[in-house]
């Protein structure tokens, strides 16, 4: 009898696990190391509920990979035993690359560096570690391998990423608006010509897929509360590196190294626990700036945020400054750190990216955005994109 | 228009606030701290769903102290406004005196001190800030409220405590078949003589709920795993201090006082992030028994458990020491600190505890343990009680 | 103790009915025929759960209604004991109206007469039978009540009357993603200007509400074997009455006379069972129109149907009903029983129609068309269209 | 690429039929027919969602089969291509000669003559129209087929058909205490010297699976409203045989003739809406006890039970005749139509029937009823027994 782990999901219900390498894989510390990193940074700020991690989104992926191949092998695509297995592989460790609190923190701890960049350099040295078995999740990860779809599974516009964290912080965060009916549209996928296709009755499925995430943008991943929250996490990171310059002593070992100079091994031995951590005990800081910012998100006082269709007047922001400045007896310069503006934006479908291919009954292919169909033609496909400013409500 | 808040929860859907004052308590740094203790402790590394915290809970059962509430009045028991209010912040605050890990470090961390004892010394601290607006819900949670069925509702058989918990621990566990039908129970109690009982044909449901509680001790609270990385955590712990005490200078903060010494500020202080952060930092420290737990409890190297129906015999333990010294270069004393044996219980129906009384069409009054019914009557009061033994699985 | 009964709801948990009256009312003869009269007709063809009645339909829209009124009184809306009451038995039974297979059937067995005015006919007879205690909900269902926002509820873009047939036609289907956040929804509706209005906070849940709506049209309602029963169970009406005609002797009772020429009791003694029986004893008619159609819904042998944006050209229909008469042994004319052509559409968002207003939190008052939304304001308020021709597959 | 057709089941998602002989046989009008019987006969009067098919019932099935045998082959057991297949026919087809009502009328209407044995009837019809290929799912369907297991699947302690039926009428009564965790327990099952068993991981589930069984008899098959109109149902029937021998012309068709002598054509044209339209119009029927009953049922009047521990009295039953004839102005035989009692039962865990086995990691084989654990060991086994008396209340 074969090697078989079920593990429960209440998501899914099962997740099985029926291969020895992979269960290898998973067991490995750079793997067990997601389960300190909370998949939506600080979105149970708002949300109590999403706490779920990073390992177990990476295993929600996986188990809808292994539904994907079991579809497309049904419908005759051919993908040989070893594909499929590199596959799952592939999705497995998409985002073991994550650093602490990942994107709510990706600019500001690894400047420069994106998290699949670290994810590659992890898949390569599991493929050392084990004797090149990983050769092949390596090449379909990077995209070099020939069959294109297989890559496109783990990464493209309709890949099982994305299909498990919108279903899954759907979940977790109570916002059953953003539900999406992934087993219906893996039951739709298809290849054609090496590319993964939607067939035509998946349509409204698609669409269906784009609204959710549409949805989930506004209402979830950029909620002002969040975006406060995430916001305030990345100032409180600036200001150390900032005060750790200016004293030449860093305030923390995950401050004083550009990422890029670190070890895989470092890397991988840090998490949402020590940036929570050193949080804490920044809340007592003698540098005013970053107590605030940390005794903020300790307690969960955050800076207020207005959203609003256009670029915030400079006139709004000084004003705003003025008062933080004169209230919590802060220079004007001091007073940036924390009344600030910027952007937010998501694109629900975006044509610059990697289209979603229709393939029509009778074998034509159609970017979706071409079908004709009004709310698909017309809408989806605009980025959502707001303008904000935050500053201390008082 | 009155004060109104809405919280999503994936398991209750809404969760109403319409109280200024409960918002206030649940905006303060005691009760949003309750947001970095996890409400399960270790039982995420066998359902990585179990990541929900103490607060998420806690305002589980406060929207379940809401319904009862309600149904209770419906029925004509006479509660006042006064009361209601009270009833519901006792149970939004009956965890706040959880330690880190709660239940899986109580006994070490605080030893002594149960966490109900610190949860009515910051009820009390907060009645003081909040000017005596707190006094009937602290008399309702010390039980010394003349309408005792309000104490019942916040702890009892049939509480709202446990009714949100074993719900919401079988909902993110992904273990469905733990389901509690809360929704049915809160519908079928009532109020005779003072006392919280059920009507008549809310049996089958009660008779539910302790099937569920039974499943859930033995599938999730009691599995193996999750008892052995408790087991590992509170080791560490006692590690920690036997080290700090041989070396004169504490480990760490929360290790040097005993908890009964430190003010509730400090002890509100401190959470899962300070235990694990120790843990993470132990990892290479120079003790090896310390550094090997702790490398466990990361890495997810657990000690193996064997359960068995009668106590470990003492040949098999010192069998097992032997070869954990040997293989691991230990003192036969150090091979104590990974070689272990021990109990674990739980009690399904306690007849020692206080009952479930059932009251009947005629007016009669029985606990459920004299209903005459077969299933009730002869299996379900059972304790389960299981011995096992922890040591290295090389 | 007050009146309290309990139904379990597979949707809503439990839908409670605390009131002597409508509890009355749902034990009356008119109301228990709902049980026998499908909600969904003939979608079941497709969908085999979808088998659940209108007695259910309209229990659910009580359930909502129920919220709905709680939700508002908690905002501050006025509204009596007394007109909560009436607005209750007003959408009890604002269905009560429907013939056999309801809309399927609607324009051929009571050609002229809309639902809605036998309900109302119903509505009086019952207001009789009561002594006069159903006037105010008669007031509200007519839409005579002063307080215009109790009949909204009842009839109008946002009623609970939708909002339970989309929740509990989606969850019968089995079509999850025609979810509707119904909960959410009620917790965003209030009154200003005596008139049904949305908070501003609830604009994407409207949106939603649309999307889903549209998405049940596309996928179910008007899904084309759906269309294809139902036009033919109109088709095996239309025949039989024809054959009465000429024969001058009625098929059947309630083939026989005008819908319109009958008691409210003859009325009320008829449901689908009558209709089902005589398609059933039909299946061996000596008209073989008659007999082949009732086949086709008895043994799931339906017509095939094809789909166009543009009217189906003359020819392509000609061809059609040569291939027919000359395979089935048919006449062109007695063809056209089989062949024929039509239009089929549903508008998500009417601006006909009772719009759907939001109130801004600064008091203004927009129609949702108006909002600057591009999603709401470009495509949701389209019509769907569409053009198909049935005829016999072979 | 192959047959492939999707069926959306509000219980599993989706049903997915990949053969094309499976289309065809459900697309047979014996089967199709199965849409016109309820599963759950009379319990929607009680449960108002509980109006699901037996066609619905056997496509669940037919889908635990698929999972079933997956896991099983994924085993290592040998189950040929031709096998699956086979068992996937036989579930199908399992209930195909249920009679209308199903189990409420089936000792009424064909007296003598199970629905299994009208069922193999029906599959050798079958078998024969489609050429022999339906032969080893007849012989798996009767038990002879040489691999016992698969036959055991179809019929037995834990086969796919119980594992359906309990979970699809708990979820379409609302009753979700009655839920099974159907996808757990066919991961535990395994086949051992030719028979199913349960691997001994599996334990709890299927103490899980004996509690809800229980719970769905006692709260839903057996409660008493349901009983009261199954047993009028029946009363009906008989009523009508009565009268059609006194008055020597049959009531109805399916009344005048012994099921026995019908043809399988025959058989196969009645469904509930023939005893449903008989009732109907016997409600003015000159015979006052049947058209009384038959009132009951249409109008939802039903008889008032009693249940007790022990056989009613005479005495009690005396009364109660003599006041429902002198009320009702009936003679004391008359009322013997009206008044009288009888025994409810149902077993969770016959010995008498084919056993539970648990196969246990040492290779052992244990009766469930052996297995050292209180719960299961002394009380599920238990036999609900009850005493009832059905009389009119006033």
């Amino acid at each position: 009898m074969a090697f078989h782990k079920i593990i429960n999901d209440p998501v899914y219900g099962f997740i099985t696990i029926d291969d020895e390498l992979v269960f290898s894989i998973i067991a490995h510390p750079y793997y067990q190391r997601l389960r300190r990193i909370q998949q939506m940074a600080m979105a149970h700020l708002v949300y109590p509920g999403a706490v779920h991690t990073r390992l177990h989104h990476s295993l929600g992926a996986y188990h809808l990979m292994t539904i994907a191949l079991q579809e497309l092998t049904r419908k005759g695509i051919e993908i040989t035993e070893q594909e499929q297995h590199a596959a799952k592989i592939a999705i497995l460790l998409h985002d073991v690359g994550h650093g602490p609190y990942s994107h709510a923190l990706e600019q500001v701890l690894a400047e420069g560096v994106h998290h699949e960049k670290i994810s590659l350099l992890i898949i390569q040295a599991l493929n050392n570690k084990f004797e090149g078995k990983l050769q092949i999740a390596l090449e379909i990860f990077n995209g070099s391998y020939h069959k294109k779809f297989l890559h496109q599974l783990v990464s493209g516009q309709l890949d099982v990423d994305r299909m498990d964290y919108l279903t899954r912080d759907s979940f977790f965060s109570g916002v059953i608006e953003g539900y999406v009916a992934y087993d219906r549209i893996l039951k739709m996928i298809t290849v054609k010509d090496g590319e993964l296709m939607v067939e035509e009755k998946g349509i409204y499925s698609i669409e269906k897929f784009l609204i959710a995430r549409r949805l989930m943008y506004r209402q979830v991943y950029l909620h002002k509360t969040v975006l406060s929250a995430e916001q305030m996490l990345q100032r409180i990171i600036k200001r150390a590196k900032y005060i750790s310059a200016q004293c030449q002593q860093p305030l923390n070992s995950f401050i004083n190294e550009p990422m890029q100079n670190i070890t895989l091994d470092q890397f991988c031995s840090i998490d949402d626990t020590d940036v929570l951590m050193a949080i804490k005990s920044w809340c007592s800081h003698s540098d005013k700036i970053l107590s605030m910012l940390c005794r903020g998100i300790i307690d969960r006082e955050l800076l207020k945020v207005k959203y609003s269709s256009f670029p915030v007047d400079l006139e709004t922001v000084q004003v705003r400054k003025e008062i933080a400045a004169s209230i919590l007896g802060l220079t004007m310069q001091e007073a940036e750190w924390l009344v600030f503006t910027g952007e937010a934006s998501s694109t629900t479908y975006n044509f610059e990216e990697q289209k979603i291919k229709i393939l029509f009954k009778n074998g034509e292919v159609k970017d979706i955005s071409e079908v004709d169909d009004a709310l698909i033609n017309e809408s989806l496909r605009g980025n959502i994109k707001k303008y904000y400013i935050c500053y201390p409500g008082f």
